[in-house]
């Protein structure tokens, strides 16, 4: 086939795409993805746009790197710098609820009297306490606004999948009847971070990503085409939940190769 | 005023309306909600509706006697022996997320290849890892089951207002699009189990509480009456939620003393 639009530029998730994640530890490359990077920086324009809450961008670069996976750091994309950014744009101090090795990010931005809650931890910094101190700071609110990295149901690590961020939204939008304002996929406010990184119209770029809803049905809502790779948090019941991926390959270098074989073409 | 209709029995919530609760000690008992036991004890009939999760109906009553509240074990209805008594009759393997000292109350009740999950467990024993299991085991379910111990958005401890279990099946429901089954207030099923302890119709019980829509309101949705007393979890806009109990007393005291005033009719 020669048909379809041309692809010129890629925004690649990283969890699930790139590699597979096992806690506490750097996880496990996906066969070939390595060599999908790096024939996309070679031949195309690349960014990972990842909903990953728990490093900065230096040290999600570094562990990809450690996993034989050439990322640069500054084409990363993670919600705890847009956050950040977002705050100082919009004089708003959080009640920070985050991973420790974000917090660099949030350097100078007052938190005293808080008029929102950030949230990005899950996993080992998850306590009854911290989201209980969070709730404590929305019920004393009069308009109440909670600022999600991230709006997943579940993320998945090599020993299985784990509830994620969006649930906890869900719990504090319950007891405390917040607005909650996800910075992270599927937010068309954070797929225009990877458009403003790649320089590119939506129409221009595809986004591949293990996540239906997130990363495919994110990115077609904001005009980009989404594909699906049969990886990471990808399970059989995703292709009948009603988003139409506009390719579903087994893995990232896969889906690359069928681009490419098409002369960037889908 | 000696009109309204006759007050036959009476369901006490305990928490909040009995007495104030402490983290990690019995709490301090709330000013002559003693007396007011002890009068109804001997001049009406009166049950306990509790969606307390944490302790057995034992040691309920044993911290009321402490506290100098002669509220009788029997008199006790918690939600932990009234789930039991319902996976009994329906069937049901249950994932266990609950506190220890209820456990006694699922001796002999199949725990393995769990088909559905209880969940009474916040506080000290929640943790990441304690709900990441429940997800798991609803995740994997055709049509997954959440049977909570009350649905409620907060409990109230004298440090402050704490995330209650509703949070956390919201969490879940978001996560899993899992059935929710609350056998707690504001049930019917649970009500019943008040109405049936004191054998009488709905129409000749009142139910005081502090928390304005699961006690109140779902009293009031069963065909009871609903006291709100102003201790507690109870907060000033509480008054315009759209729930307007049948009385509203400043302590339990004062709303038993209203109703013996006026010839045990409201």
């Amino acid at each position: 086939m020669s048909n379809g639009r041309a692809v010129n530029g890629f925004l690649l998730d990283i969890t699930g795409v790139l590699y597979n994640s096992i806690y506490k530890s750097d996880g496990i490359a996906i066969p070939k993805s390595a060599e999908a990077v790096n024939f996309l920086y070679q031949h195309s324009k690349v960014k990972f746009l990842s909903n990953a809450k728990g490093n900065s961008n230096r040290n999600v670069a570094r562990r990809l790197q450690r996993l034989g996976i050439n990322v640069r750091e500054e084409d990363v994309i993670t919600p705890a710098p847009v956050v950040a950014q977002y705050l100082r744009e919009n004089d708003l101090r959080p009640h920070l609820f985050v991973r420790d090795d974000v917090l660099e990010y949030f350097h100078g931005i007052d938190t005293t009297s808080p008029n929102c809650v950030v949230m990005g931890e899950v996993e080992e910094g998850f306590s009854f306490d911290r989201i209980n101190r969070a709730f404590r700071v929305l019920i004393d609110m009069p308009k109440p606004l909670l600022i999600t990295m991230g709006n997943g149901k579940f993320f998945q690590r090599i020993d299985g999948p784990c509830i994620d961020v969006g649930a906890f939204a869900a719990a504090l939008k319950f007891s405390t009847n917040c607005e909650v304002l996800n910075i992270g996929k599927p937010s068309h406010f954070y797929f225009e971070q990877g458009m403003n990184a790649l320089g590119m119209k939506p129409e221009e770029i595809v986004m591949i990503g293990d996540d239906l809803m997130s990363d495919v049905g994110g990115a077609q809502a904001c005009g980009m085409r989404g594909i699906q790779v049969r990886t990471g948090k990808w399970r059989p019941d995703f292709e009948k939940m009603g988003v139409t991926p506009d390719l579903t390959a087994d893995c990232l270098f896969d889906a690359v190769k069928q681009i490419a074989d098409n002369g960037f073409r889908l």
